[in-house]
Order: structure tokens, then sequence, then C-alpha cells
């Protein structure tokens, strides 16, 4: 019995270790970008009836578990707050550090209103460096104005 | 008496108010990025001497004040962990909803180890677009491996 | 000095009861709803110079004040989490209570995506009812679809 | 052996995936709305026996579950305080943003009380709109004034 | 300027002591229970004009602090979500050893649904005892059960 | 292996569902109020030898469960420290409402001090009344003053 | 205007700072322990107007203050849940380490019941030892059985 | 598999009842203090090997729990910061009310240091007293000084 | 089915309490150092094939278990944000009472910048002292500088 | 009126900027080490009388901060429980990282026990290194083992 989307996100998560499968090998099989699929097969999206299937395939996953993936989950992929993995804390430390320089450029640029965190891609890319290579993330989003009424 | 950054950022605050400036006329009197000008207004970075004397100069700030912007400050931006404004919440939920796509692929590209947030640049931009204008922002840190020892 | 806008915030406040205003008066006064307009003096929407500045007569701003209303401010307009007032509170419980339901009904009928909050008005009423008035709210917001990349 | 509410929900997701039922059959097999009927079988109000014994067979579940859908559940549907799935967070953004807006509407057209969570009735629909479908939320709740004595 | 109701409770609490008044006191001059008035003063209740003048008498208090009397306040009297002082605190003991008693009980008795904290009254009450006298507290609320649609 | 009284606690719920038991029977069988009953069958208060074992049999508890019933147990009922069901909740927004007010009453005919939570009792009764029956909860608590020494 | 005890205490702190007094001192000047003087100076217990006024002479207070020091402080003094300081964290890491065995211990002895923190007293001596000179705190509560009925 | 402490005390807590043990028999076996003994068993402390044998005959544990028993545990025996247990509770309430008089005292006595709670020693006692037996508790902890460098 | 490094982790330390392992053995068989050993072995580093080999051979560890290893962890060894266990408790008292201080020290050193927690490597040894042995941790991180932009 | 030592704090902040003063010429002044000096002028350790002058003298403080020098201080440097500097995050992050690790190195070398944060030095350096120069810390605490007893 599978009653939460967690309990397919464990199953992926295992297969995958011992297929010793690759995250773009996933996004190449079904034809999105690495990055939306990965969210995806980390339990954050919902896949069409064909991409589960496809998934299910590669994985190794029963019946259930594909009809699973074709519902929309409860999102939050993360077990606290504030994270305490170093990779992502990162992230949440430039939230913290950059949080209200960005409101303000943001609001200078477009006036009151937000980046869409739904209607938004992300793109992570080595940018190879002299001195290290660094990692590129570009992010886009819909401006979303504020409404009066 | 100032016993902390926080005061000099209230004053800078009102000062831009009342002077009605615009964060990018301070980024191009010191000649920096805007995005590194205004996180170093509100708090977040440390600016030269020189460059201390130009932006006290903008906002009239008194001579403390312009000490204490040469000084490393306490950083963090945001008075909750959980951020309650709806522009730097997208943000957070990006980080909740993709923290751990971010992770495996990061990972999957270059093994173990974090983008830094230090050695790190941000780039925000309006992107055009048909169906609603986008903001675009382009983050790079540089990649640091784990060292084993 | 103004750093803030909830120290605008105050000033509306201390002027709206000393004065004996009503929002739906200000409403009227910058011909938008009692809605937005409530929410705008209470410092969680920008204004417009025009606006600003009816506002800023009605409740005796000085200049600083006015200029504040019309940067976007940082919104968030309760001091905990968890609401301890109890007609919010009532609000938080339905989320708490109700939350797992609406998701499931707005999926089933649009697929996965969100309600937005920000492409978004709300209109509040007075229900004549024979057992006891009712509180009438009608929300609405555009469905915005996620995006896959 | 069941000794939560919980435990019944889990089994009704698990079979509702397996089954593909959609809620509003469910809610037509009870004769109930779709609103209070999803609610009810997330584990949020209590199903009358005959209620119970419909709900049963549709999800085909034990007797143990049934006789547990007619009895009063701890209430509460959210993993955390503050939720982390995007639909279900921006219902707790309003309440933030708006939070003190509806409290002054309320208040100034009723004087002080509640909009009761308990004496309650919410309707989800579909909007047409020509720049894009909005989600339209009618809630009514009964007028409660504080009692003086 | 008066800015919140919290101001005005400071007042009272301040003359309170300074005048040496009792509860009782003020209960009997404006014609109410001691259990609502105490409330009533110390932010919890909204006063009639001509109860918020008998007050500001006796509390010799400013006009515009007479005014915040009579708007519906922020309610919630506690700094902490667990309060820190005894007596406060094993009230909330009672809540956390009780609840689900209580919880059981009342359901057992109506059905589902809550007693109402707003159509509501109390009454503390010396029990005199040969083994200490007790505090005895009857709480009376409305049952108001869930509504079906 | 049963290590904690939880896990009897969740067998008693069981059998009373698949049983359709009620409290007052398990009271009338015991001999004791359904207050303290039903608290002490929720894991709240300790049985004696022969309280237990009429219990035992009632809810067909194995011979480790009685012996747990006769340990006292690790108090506190509920999994939030601010509850979620909305009965429970409005206990709590008494006390979060109405703290300040019975701290100053109590005070103000004992002296400085508090009502026990030990030695204590409580009586929840339905009070019949034309416009809606109501909930009665007496409760009452020993004054134990505090000592100098 | 002082409308709380910490106000109080503040001007206690501040005198004895520059005064150079000892809570020895002020115990023995109103004929109790060191123990309860010092928490009463720190607001956490109730003076007769004979130990005030003594106390408001000791620390050259106002009458108002004077006036405070005889009402029923909400108790509580330290910042926040967990203590950051190191002596008082020693203490919380006791109730952490040694809580469940101390609530065994007194539950072997006297069955369920709890040590009354009201009618209680503590003592604090140096216990001299050759390895180093030891805190001895020797603590005393009534023991206060659960009350059945 | 064993692979934490909590394990072990969970079979030590069960096989303490089935058997009907009591910790001063342990203590006796062993040749500590009930404190300590009970302490350890609770998982808060380490054994030697000959006390784990003795601690594994009693409670009849596999070799692997006798192991564990000789291995310092990560401690703390909490569920919670804040303890909802009444008899932990009052412990933690003196930290909170009396916190700050314990540390005026300490440091008058001794200068500024702590006092360990690891070169630490309990000893709790029943007292007779014609008002109602009491609890007694002697803490003894060596005085750390705080080192200069 | 292994779905995530904690289930490793409890491999690891429930094969070495039954083996009877130290950690310095592991740390010579794969030639690291035993602090970065330890951490890896406890899920916070990522093993070589190699190195993975040797320690699942050590620890009798499936081949799946094997294959985690080598998979960059969810980082961060501790259950709460304030540890409970005494050791570990201390660690952060220091960063709570010397977090400034080091801040201050480092930045007149180095100017505005962190020492990493990456490129970082520490070392722990026991110093032999007549007035008790100590616990001497070297840790060294690079500095790396804000970089303006 | 000065009621706290964060008060003192303040003032030796702001002098420490506008006399442009460096922690090592005050560490220098009163011949202890930087760290140590510096811990104690943020608030964290008491001075002697002559150290407290000296103190008073470098930062021209008045002589009632002067005489709350020479008292032991509530400690505890930070805003919150996760502190937000990044300088000092990463020293909260090798706590959490490194945690376990540390405790199970400590507890193989010494056995049960803890490193004394109270019998404590630490020492930073700059190390110079080519490929970027290091912060070298080293920390040095006295072993205490748990006493029995």
């Amino acid at each position: 019995m599978i009653s939460n989307r967690q309990q397919v996100t464990d199953m992926i998560r295992a297969a995958k270790v011992s297929k010793d499968l690759r995250w773009v090998q996933v996004a190449d099989a079904i034809g999105q970008s690495k990055e939306w699929t990965t969210a995806a097969c980390l339990g954050q999206m919902t896949f069409t009836k064909q991409q589960a299937e496809i998934v299910g395939e590669l994985f190794d996953l029963p019946d259930e578990a594909i009809a699973w993936l074709q519902i929309a989950p409860y999102k939050g992929s993360l077990p606290t707050d504030v994270p305490t993995d170093p990779l992502i804390y990162r992230l949440y430390e430039l939230v913290s550090v950059y949080g209200t320089t960005i409101k303000e450029l943001v609001h200078e640029e477009f006036g009151d209103g937000i980046m869409s965190a739904i209607d938004f891609s992300m793109d992570i890319q080595r940018e190879e460096d002299a001195k290290g290579d660094r990692v590129n993330m570009v992010m886009s989003g819909k401006f979303l104005p504020y409404k009066t009424y």
C-alpha cells in the first residue's frame, strides 16, 4: 500500500543507487531538462502518463507507484526550516544575506510584485575558470505585479 | 552613539526615501555592481574607506556612521527564519522545492562539495518576454570540493 | 527619521482612532476597494503618488511618510507564525483543517499549480441570515500552472 | 489494529490512487458537497453511519476503518506550522498579508467577534477568464459576537 | 501618539498600582462581571463608549486612550506560546494533560463540534475547604456543531 | 514488547472503537468519575491494580499492558505546543486570552500562589439552554501559596 | 510610569552595582533567606509592605516601585527556552539528563504525583573539598499526590 | 540489529515492567547509588563491563545490548525542549524562576564560573513532615572557575 | 531497500559495537585521518570506491550499502538545533560564547570573509597535563574573502 | 542607569569604532590573550578591578560601566539559536557535521566525559599557505570524566 509520494521517492532513490543511473539519463529519456526531471523524481513535480511510464521502467517501479507519479505531490523537499546540509544551506544563506537586496532591485526595476516560483525555470551549468570552476545557476521567473482592485 | 550596523542601515534607508535616490545611482558612484552595492548599503558587506566616504556623502551620514561602514558587519538581513515577505518567500520556496535537486545535480557534475556563497556574484536583469517580462537572476559561485585529510 | 513602513502604519493607526475615520471612507477617497485600501494602509501594498497624497491628507501625515507609502513594503502583518487573535486564528485554522482539501480540489479541476496570491482580489460582505448574519468572503486568484522545461 | 484516524486516511489515499477515483464521485455518492466530503475523507470531519458505509464500499475499507470514520477526529491536516507546499502556502500568505485587513473590516461591519470556522461552508469554483482562468473560493461563516457578562 | 492597545494596557496597569485600585471596583463601576472587566482592561475585550469613559476616569486616561478602549483589540495576552508564569502554566498544563479527555467527553455527549470561546463566560470563586481553600473556575461555552453542506 | 504507555493507549483506542464502548461505561466499571477515568485510559493517570484489571478486561488487554497501566506515565497528551484540533485549541485560546485575567483575579483573592493542577478535579456537563445547549466545565484546584523561607 | 515588574528589577540591578551591595545584606535586612530574597529582588516573588519598604530604602527606589514589589509578578527569569548562560544551562542539562531518573525515583518512593515548586525551599552552600570546593544545593518540595475523583 | 542506545533503554523499560523490578534492586546489584544506576539504565551513563553484565542478566538482555551499555551514549532523556510531564516540568520551572537567583548567589560566593554537571552527584530522599512528606534533593557539583589566559 | 545514508550509518554503528572495532583501525585501513574517517562513517563525507569497499568489508556491509557510501550524503549529524548531549553541547556553547570574539579576531586579521568549513581539516589529540589531561583540537580552514563585483 | 552588561558592550563597540582601536591593543594593555580579552569586552567574561579600570580608560567608560565589567555577566553572544552570520555559521556547521565525530573520538581516547568549556583556552592564528592563507584555531579544554557515585 503506497499512501504518499515520499514512498515513491524512496523507491526511486534506492533504485538509482543500485542501478547506478544518472539524472541526465532520466532527463534524456523523458525529453525534459535535467533540473525539472530531477525535481519531479524527487517528488516535487507531476509527470504525465507517458513520462511516468518511462520513469517507472527506468527505476523498475510497481504500477501503483507509476500512478502516484501522475498526482500533484505535497511539495517541500527538506526536513527542517533551516537546512543542515552545507550545499543547501549556502542557498539559504544567499536568501538571508541577499534577500533584501533582491527585493530592492526587483522593485526598483519592476515596481511592487514578485518573481514567480511557478512560471519558473532553472539552468545549472559548470563554468570553467582558471581559479577553480564555478557553479552557474540561472533562474528565470515571470514577474507578477500586485493587482489593485 | 552608534553601537551596531543596523543603526547605519536605518539611516541609509531613511535618507534614500527622503532624497529619492536609486540604488543604481549609488552603484555608479562607487563603481561596483548594483547587487553588491545594495547588499553593502543594507548592512551585508564591508566598504573600503573611499567607498564609505562616497556613500556617506550621498546619504548625508555622520562620520561615526562612515566608520561603521568599513567594519565587517554581523550579516543576515531578515527578521525571521522563514521570511514573510512574498517576494523573498518565493526565493525560500525555491530552496525548499529545488534544494535537493540542486544538490543532486551539483554533486553529479562536480562530486561532493558546495557552491561558495562568499566567492560569489549575482546579476539581476529584466528579460523581455511577450507573455510578460521575466526576472532573470544569474548566480555564480566557485565550487569548493570537500578536502580529505 | 522614518526608517521603515511600520512607523507609517503606526501613524495611520493612531490618526484613524483620534480622527474616528472608517476604512470605507479612505477607500472612497482613493477610489479603490475597501479590502485593497485597508491592506495598503496597514503596510501591505504600495500606493501611487496621487493615492499617497490623499491618504497623507486624510491622516495628517508628514511628507516623509507620504514618500514611504509609495515604496514596496516588507510584507507580513502578523507578529507570530501562528496568530493569537481569535478572528485571525480562525482563518489560520481553516488553512490547517481545509488546506489539503483545497489542494486536492484545485488539482482535480486544474492540474498541478497554485492559486496566485498576487493576481488576487478579495471581497468581504455581510450576508443576512435569519439564524444570525454571516461573514461572506470571496477570494479570486488566477490559477498558475507549473511550467515544464 | 487501527489506533488513529490518520491510518484510515492513508488507506483512503492509497485506494483513491489505485482505483483512480475522483473526489466529486465520492461527494455524489454520499450526497454532500465536494468540499465537505473531501475534508471528511482526509480525516477532518465525521461521517454518519450511512455515509461511512458508502465511503467504505467505494474505497474497500475494513469494518474497523468504517467505525473510525464515524468518530470525531483529531483535526489539523498539515505537517508543519508554516506549510511548505506552495499551493497551501499561498493561503497561509493571504492570512499573513491580509489578516489584519480582514480583522479591521469585519470589526468595522459587525463589531467585536469572529467569523465561525465551525458554522462554516466553502465553495470552490473555476472562474473562466480570458487572461487565464481563476480559482474562486467563497467562504461563509456565521458571525459570532463576543458576549459580555 | 498611541498606536496600539498595549500602550493603553500599560497605562492602566501603571495607574492601577499607583492608585491601589482593585479589579472588582472597576467591575462594579461599569456593571459587568469581574472576569469580563479585567479581561477588557487587560486589552482583550471592547468597551462601549459609556464603559470606556468610566474606565478612563478611574485610571485617569487621556481621551486618545479612551477612544482605543472602544476598538476591537488584537487579542492574546501572553508573551510566549508556552507560558512561563507558574499560575498561568498550570492552566496550560491542564490543556496538555486533559485536552484529549475533554475532547472525548464533549464528543461523546454532543457529537462533533466545539465549545465556543466567544459565546463564553467564566466565573472564578474561592471555595472554602478545611484542607485548604480551593480556586473554583466555572467555564460555560455554547456548543457549536460542525455543519455539513 | 511494550516499552511505553503510548502503546497501551493505542491498544485502548483501537479496542474502544471496535467494541463500541463509551467512556462513561468504563468510568462506571471502575467507580471513578468519567473525567478521571478517560484521562487515565488516555495515558495521563495511574490505575490501581484492581482498576487496571477491570480496564484490561473491558478492552481485552494483555497482562503486560495491564502492568503498564499501574505505572506513573510520562504525561502530556498533545502532539504540538499549540494544539491544531479546534476543540482543544479553544481551551488554549482561553489560556491565551484570559490567562492574565485569571492570574489577576486569583492573586486579588488569594495573594501570590497558584491553583494546583494536581490536587485538582474537573466536571463536564451539558447545560441545557434555549439558545443552544452549552458545555459547562467546572475546575477545582487547591490554592497553593508561595512559601517564604 | 512603571508598567511592569521588569522595570523595577532593572532599577534594583542598576542600584546594586552602583552601591556595591551584596544579596546577603539584603536578605539580612528583611530577615529571609538569601535564596528567597534574591529571587524576590529579581522579580520572582512578592514582598510584604514592610519588606518592600526596606528594599526600597536599600536600593533608593521610588514609591511607585515599592508598590510594584508588593504585587504578584509575571514569573520566569530567563530570555530563552533553553538558557544560553553556561551556569544556568548546567541546571537545564541536569533536567535533560536526569529528568527521567528523578521521575522514576520519586514515583518509586511516593507513587504518582509531583514535587511542588511552590511549597518549596532551596539552600545553596559552599562545600569545602580538597579536590576543589563544591556547590551544594538542597531543594525541598512538598510531595503532592494526584487526586482521584 | 541494535543501532542506538535508545533501543536498549526500551528493552530495559519493557523488562522492568514485566519482571516488576525496582531501581533500588538494580542499584544494589551493581553497588552504585540509585540515582546513578537509574540514569545509566535510562541511557544517560556508561556501565563498566562487569556492571553491564549484571544489568544484562537482571533484564535478560542480549549480548549486543550488553555491549551497547558499555559505550558512551548520546545523552538527553526528554522528547521536547520544554518538558510536558508535570513532575519534570516543575524542575524546569525551578530553572526558569530561580535560574538567575542561583547564578547570582553562586557568583557572589565563588566568583565567575559554573557548577559542574559532570563532576556531580545527586541524592533524592523522602523527608517526613507532619504537613505532608517532602521530596528532598541534594545536588553537589564541583565549582569550576573560568580560566583566564 | 536502502533509500538514504542514515540506514547505512545505522548498519555501521551496529556492526562497530558487535565487532568491537575502533575508529582508528578503520582510519588505518583506508589511509586517512581518524577525524575524516569517522565523519565519513557517520554519514558526513563521501568515500571513493576503493575506500568504500574496505569499509564494507570491515563492517560486513551489503553491496547496496557500499554503493551508498560513494554518494554525497545529506549532511548534518544532530537531531536538534541545540544539541542535548553534554559533550556536543560544550562545542555549541563555545560558538555561543566565543562566536562574536572569533568573528572580531578573524576580521581584524584577514578583513571581511569566512573560515571555510569545506577546505578544512581537524586534529584531535590528548594533551597530557599534571592538573588533568586536556582535549586539544586544532581546526584549520582556508580563509575565503568576500569578493566584490 | 545601566541595568545590564549588554549596555556596556554597546558602549565599548561604539567607542572602539570611533576611536579606531584594535582588540590586540586592548589585550596588550591588560596583559591577557587577544581571545580572552575580546570575549571579555564583548560581555562574556569578568574583569578584575585593575583590568576593568584600564578598559574603562581606553574606551572612556563611566564609573558605573567599569563596575559592571567586574560582575559575572549573563553569557551568550548571539541573537538566534542558529547564527545567521556566515563566519559564525561555519562554526555552527562544524558542530553539526563533526559533532558526532568529535564525540566518538574523545570517548574512544578518554572514555565517557566532556571537554570543558570553562577550563578552556583558545588561540587563533594566521597560517600562511601558498594556496591561500588559513585560519588556525587551537582549542584546549580539560577533559572531565563522568563521576560514578
